[in-house]
């Protein structure tokens, strides 16, 4: 129907004529003529309706904001002066000759050429007219670009495109499956997949060498922060590779990524820093580089204080104390600094220390602190020079459990250097690696896999399974981006007798093993060759190369926090019959409950 | 760990050094030599090991089928007379220099390197072993180039891959869907999608353009026939088009497929047939070409004769009765006639009369046939001659509702032509075109939908909604290969009134719809494009391009006819817990079913 799209319309076309579709963006009566601003998913076309053409003149009296218009004219340059930079087509209009109404449309339930604040809810429940704004358009299309180079990257590198099933057993990673009920086997449940961990492997158990998917997955999970029932991750693994080739080809392609779609530079390579390295100088195992801000620790200097608040973790085999340096941070208020201690209340701290140094110089008389009374000087001193204070900063203390110091510092380093304008610009990737197979879990009081019972432990700690499990590093590795983790993975077990090691030091039982992925154990012992892969987030890869502020920006249809569909209003009541054939009753009927 | 996969090294590598890896196929001790067939993904590459080599020949020893193996060696050709010439590799053996043992391999279910007749279920079971044989690495590796293929042609044409929910609220396709209990939204449940064509829809209203998703769809039906709970689609959607257009975009893509993946040409362009002529000519709407029977008419003939079973159907205007001639049938035994006959009442018939041309000079006498005796010598000759009957053919007889006749007598075309051998090779597309918009269906003496409740109705016809629904036409095409329906679509209603209209007529009340898809009869007003689409079985395709038999031979895991996972045991029972999550019960406990 059109000879072009709205915004591919400009001054090289002058003279010719053509014909645009899209809807009624906004419209000017100006001095007797009609002004119409055309959109479509390119961009907005200027068309002028001049009353001496009747027939389109009086059709353009007609036309609202969002009706679908087809209108063939002529383009002209506009007159001096009068061009809009902001548009591609910003030099030239369109003079109308024959206009058009494909659809009328009634007053969209929130204006489109205007910016108001528009609540979510109200967005998402007229999703369609929130996607006809200019960024949602850009976001998406930037997404099918962004899956489209990720997908050419490793088509070109030999993976191939199997799909796994949806409907499938429950997995072992750990979240609450999605669950469907089976009609031909009642009473049996199918799960939707946190990922097609397994099937992956069973590819590569069959010779496929080289796999990926771009496939969607599920976790019925309280949606805490910004995450969705279903997303989409780029799952990938190959067969006999170790670590430093498969990552430098994943690293490769998320450089060529940016290069391609943002052209954007990343280094290369990334920069590599161990778990242990990453937890101690940021308290996190995805730190965000841009914040120059970093963790030191204090607990040698601590030990012999009188103060148990700092003494006692100093002392603990599995506690820490460590300091943050905020340069220029002594200019925060005490209100401010109370926030922050309720904001590392949140990761469990029971309080936050702090010493503002208002004069170096003047030694302990130029620190202010509730707790400089408890450290003698020689022990401030030292701390002082070993975080490099200056006159002017402040200086925040954690002193609990590892695992607290290192959230809650981990936590207020970034919050800290958001507040204070210190993020950095640009993007700062690396991998962590040389995770920990298995992390302590005071309440079940287990072992946990830091990743998943298929991660492969590093050939020379194989021995650690049998003595000293907490010490044992797994092949896993992370690629982080700006605080970002955008991926993860690892070589996996390739052999029966270490797999079944793992899960008995994981508290799995052999039936239970069996139970669940009984088909994985089964298959290892045909000759399954050394593998391994990762799995990319990519709403979250889209969502911070587009710099959109939630998955749900980046995403068609997301669901709200409690997982319903405002647009369509599922999930939704079903029919008796359906329960019937389905083997199932419903525990309350909501008719009880909404009482 | 590889310097070149196995199907890689030829003769062009002689007197280099290699490193392949892969599996152990086929091991032959000859002479006190030690010869390896190595596999991979990409093919078998021979390995001989010397015993003057020890330590790899001791290695060679130990090595049964299926181990994991890497072998570094000399590429050599192979002695004059021994070269393999079904191998790409054929000309060249690799002479081991070191042999490693990267895992060993139990003995496997079934063997790989013989043609055995292994049952289906024990393929599925194992399928991890099933999927190394080299028919199924070359059909999914296939099934990948495809699925790019057509990627590569959507996104070079301006298509967006946008991706939509599969927890999503009931589809109106029809049939059943799978249902997913909402745990934080007591009793009520998501329905995943049959297909995502309101959301498809919906992003035509957004603006998008043009649309298109590789997407996984799901139906809870009884499997008959050759179908999966869960099955891939190539979804597609487009602005501002009309048919001509858009079918022949279509067709373009699926031309330059073929073209590139299986280096055949289709026909430019795919010729087009009515609904009407494909029932009349091949009692189908998506008629096989390939095979060279017709149905001719001969209603007009019969009305007067004196035998109730044709002229009752001939004077019917819902009846009709039909000829299809087989050339050369007369040598059918009575036993083969006698099992067509049982074959056409699948489809209802109620018998099959038919007639041996013997020898067409003769006149009647030279014919043969139970019917003979009830048709005057008029009707005879003009019968013979309107199929155009030779001596040594056989002319079958249908009489009935059309629609039974056009069924049975069209699928016993397809099955004479197959079992006569009939069928001609090649590939021989067609679109069907100008469906009626509704069928009457006599069980719930109701209208429906031949495509979908959203199928536009010709421009013309719309007029006919009022008067007399069952001669209105609609937009909808099918693309058909080879008597498969490849691919169905149609332009939408994009105007609320027509919308409405034809929701009534398919008795669907205002209710209902507001219930179903309200979201769907709001979004019309708010500037609902003209806007079309198409989605493509990629299932079927790729069944069809890689001549397999089943479209389970062209997916990874696929289910068996009950819908249940023989590899992964899905689906499974679950814990009380779970059920107790998602607010349902069971209607009987799968225990006392069991007992």
């Amino acid at each position: 129907m059109r000879s072009h799209y709205c915004g591919e319309v400009n001054e090289t076309l002058e003279g010719k004529s053509v014909t645009v579709v899209g809807w009624m963006h906004r419209r000017r009566d100006h001095g007797g003529v009609i002004f119409i601003d055309l959109r479509d998913r390119d961009g907005l076309v200027q068309v002028v309706c001049n009353p001496e053409d009747a027939e389109s003149f009086t059709t353009a009296e007609r036309v609202r904001s969002e009706y679908v218009l087809k209108i063939e004219g002529n383009v002209q340059l506009r007159p001096a002066g009068s061009d809009n930079p902001d548009l591609k087509s910003g030099k030239i209009e369109i003079i109308a000759k024959k206009l058009e109404i494909l659809n009328s449309a009634e007053t969209p339930p929130f204006p489109l050429n205007e910016l108001l604040d528009v609540s979510e809810d109200i967005r998402l429940r007229h999703r369609y007219i929130d996607l006809r704004r200019p960024e949602m358009q850009q976001r998406l299309r930037f997404r099918s670009q962004i899956t489209r180079q990720l997908r050419n990257y490793l088509d070109d590198h030999g993976f191939l495109d199997i799909e796994t099933p949806i409907l499938t057993k429950a997995t072992p990673e750990g979240a609450r499956d999605y669950l469907v009920p089976s009609r031909t086997h009642p009473g049996e449940f199918f799960a939707l997949p946190q990922s097609p961990q397994l099937f992956k492997q069973l590819l590569m158990m069959s010779g496929f060498d080289r796999y990926y998917q771009v496939v969607r997955c599920f976790r019925d999970e309280d949606l805490r922060a910004d995450r969705q029932p279903e997303f989409t991750q780029v799952d990938i693994e190959t067969s006999f590779v170790d670590e430093e080739e498969f990552m430098s080809l994943m690293e490769e392609m998320i450089r060529s990524l940016f290069a391609n779609v943002l052209e954007q530079p990343l280094p290369n390579p990334f920069p590599r820093m161990t778990y242990a390295e990453a937890q101690q100088r940021y308290g996190s195992d995805k730190p965000d580089l841009r914040i120059p801000l970093e963790l030191v620790d204090v607990s040698d200097l601590m030990q012999a204080v009188d103060f148990k608040v700092f003494s006692g973790p100093a002392n603990d085999e599995r506690g820490r104390v460590a300091a943050l340096r905020v340069p220029g941070g002594n200019s925060l208020s005490r209100k401010e600094i109370d926030d922050y201690t309720k904001y590392v209340g949140i990761y469990g701290a029971k309080g936050l220390a702090y010493i503002k140094v208002n004069d170096l110089a003047a030694g302990r008389d130029g620190l202010q602190s509730p707790i400089l009374k408890f450290l003698p000087d020689d022990v401030v001193e030292a701390i002082m020079q070993r975080v490099g204070a200056e006159t002017g900063d402040l200086v925040f203390f954690g002193a609990d459990k590892t695992s607290v110091v290192n959230e809650s510092l981990g936590a207020l380093r970034v919050k800290v250097g958001q507040d204070l304008d210190m993020v950095e610009h640009g993007w700062r990737p690396l991998w962590v690696v040389e995770f920990p197979m298995f992390e302590w879990d005071d309440k079940s009081e287990r072992w946990h896999a830091l990743h998943h019972p298929f991660t492969a432990p590093r050939e020379s700690d194989v021995g650690l399974l049998e003595t000293d499990p907490e010490k044992c590093l797994s092949r896993a590795y992370d690629m982080v981006l700006n605080g970002t983790e955008l991926g993860g993975g690892s070589i996996r077990i390739h052999q029966t007798e270490i797999q079944k090691k793992v899960l008995e030091l994981l508290g799995i039982g052999e039936e239970e093993a069996q139970d669940k992925f009984g088909f994985l154990l089964e298959a290892l012992k045909y000759g399954c060759p050394p593998h391994g892969g990762l799995a990319f987030g990519l709403d979250r890869l889209v969502m911070l190369m587009t710099g959109s502020a939630s998955i749900r920006d980046v995403m068609a249809f997301p669901k709200t926090q409690s997982a319903s569909c405002l647009l369509t209003d599922a999930p939704s009541a079903i029919a008796d019959q359906q329960l019937k054939e389905l083997n199932i009753r419903l525990r309350k009927l909501p008719n009880a409950e909404a009482q």
